[in-house]
């Protein structure tokens, strides 16, 4: 049986970082909530799972993946299983460990790339707190996203098994989401990415090298990936991106 | 050889759910900042190894805990170390990655939390983002709060093994770390925990049974905890608490 994916159909969101997961590894799934209402998807099939009082288990929020009777939750979870089970992360523990820890950090980077656009909070629109993103943005753009890419730089550069990958020898799931982290900068701050991917010469190239793995090429180039907007994590407002 | 502990020595921070996992397991352990700086501690031992460029691994931030020549780093990630091998976490798959998925879950409020009082970023004072800070805590106690305390008594309530633990039929690490969030919410909102608490008994339940468990009841009046400050993750600021 094919895994089912839960996640909002709109977006790319952090429901793309396991949809990156799922087309590398090349594995039959079901991206629930863009199948057709009729046919049991939209997104009231995942509102169904979420507010079903019998569900032992149930998720805090999407995305979050079935597989047989089982949900799991929370993207870096969903990732370290997928690793597991399908050869994307490595299989001793320090490895394994090692590829969760990085996939953390990742999604700690994500929350501060979200928060930039609604600081004050997911509840308010974004027109009513233009003024606080535009101060946030600027101390994320100066401050925090060259922290978290020169990080990645250095765990590139010093990564003993091979600098072209974040953890071991081969591509593992972290690779995939540092790709996205990548597409999505150049999406919502062209001029300041511009600038930054200069000093990160080896982040690009994995970007690069993912981008070129024939089935990433392949989705990619498919409907299944949902073009970037403003709905998503990663938007581009013109008057938060660096200055020319 | 004990494990050794790097965090920041002044507060509890994210540094705390480590401890109380190591503290509860029984474990020998260093808290190495908090060592005299003439014995190899201070927050120096700790900037050392982050600096450090021969580090193959580095970690991104504290907390890391350093076992033998192994470095691990973010907190999940450690606490699904300590959590398997030393019997604070189910044993088998389905169990190991539930409690994974809630100690996300709960990391995801943490941010939450944190960012009351630092919604425009980590790099200004609080007295700078005061008005904002206002704002964004007003949100949290009506919206976020509620949703997180909301879902994790459901998460009690439901758990087909149990109703006094999170996952499975015995403590695990997430229920160490949901007693911290809810004695961190007392100091910072005393005001809105009193009303939120009584929508929440099996939470406030769990918070009990965790502090009255002899390891951490001695811990907890030990001066190895660290009492809740204005510098930590959990601030009391009067003007951000519930009215009366």
């Amino acid at each position: 049986m094919p895994y089912e994916l839960y996640y909002w159909p709109e977006i790319q969101g952090r429901g793309e970082f396991v949809r990156l997961a799922l087309e590398e590894a090349g594995v039959e799934y079901v991206d629930v909530c863009r199948q057709p209402d009729g046919k049991g998807g939209g997104t009231a099939a995942m509102l169904r799972i979420l507010q079903d009082e019998t569900v032992a288990r149930p998720p805090f929020a999407p995305p979050f993946l079935k597989t047989g009777d089982r949900l799991i939750a929370q993207t870096a979870n969903i990732l370290a299983f997928i690793g597991a089970h399908h050869d994307l992360a490595p299989s001793d523990e320090g490895g394994r460990l090692r590829a969760n820890e990085l996939q953390l950090t990742i999604a700690d980077f994500l929350v501060e790339i979200h928060d930039t656009h609604h600081p004050i909070g997911s509840g308010f629109y974004y027109e009513d707190q233009r003024e606080e993103a535009r101060r946030r943005t600027a101390d994320f753009l100066k401050q925090r996203a060259p922290k978290y890419l020169g990080y990645f730089e250095r765990v590139l550069e010093r990564n003993p098994d091979g600098k072209e990958h974040l953890v071991g020898a081969g591509l593992s799931y972290p690779d995939l989401s540092l790709f996205q982290i990548v597409a999505g900068l150049r999406y919502a701050f062209p001029r300041a990415m511009a600038r930054l991917e200069k000093q990160h010469p080896r982040i690009v190239a994995l970007h690069q090298k993912v981008a070129e793995r024939p089935r990433i090429a392949a989705y990619l180039a498919s409907e299944r990936r949902i073009p970037f907007n403003e709905f998503g994590i990663f938007r581009h407002y013109k008057e938060l991106d660096a200055k020319r």
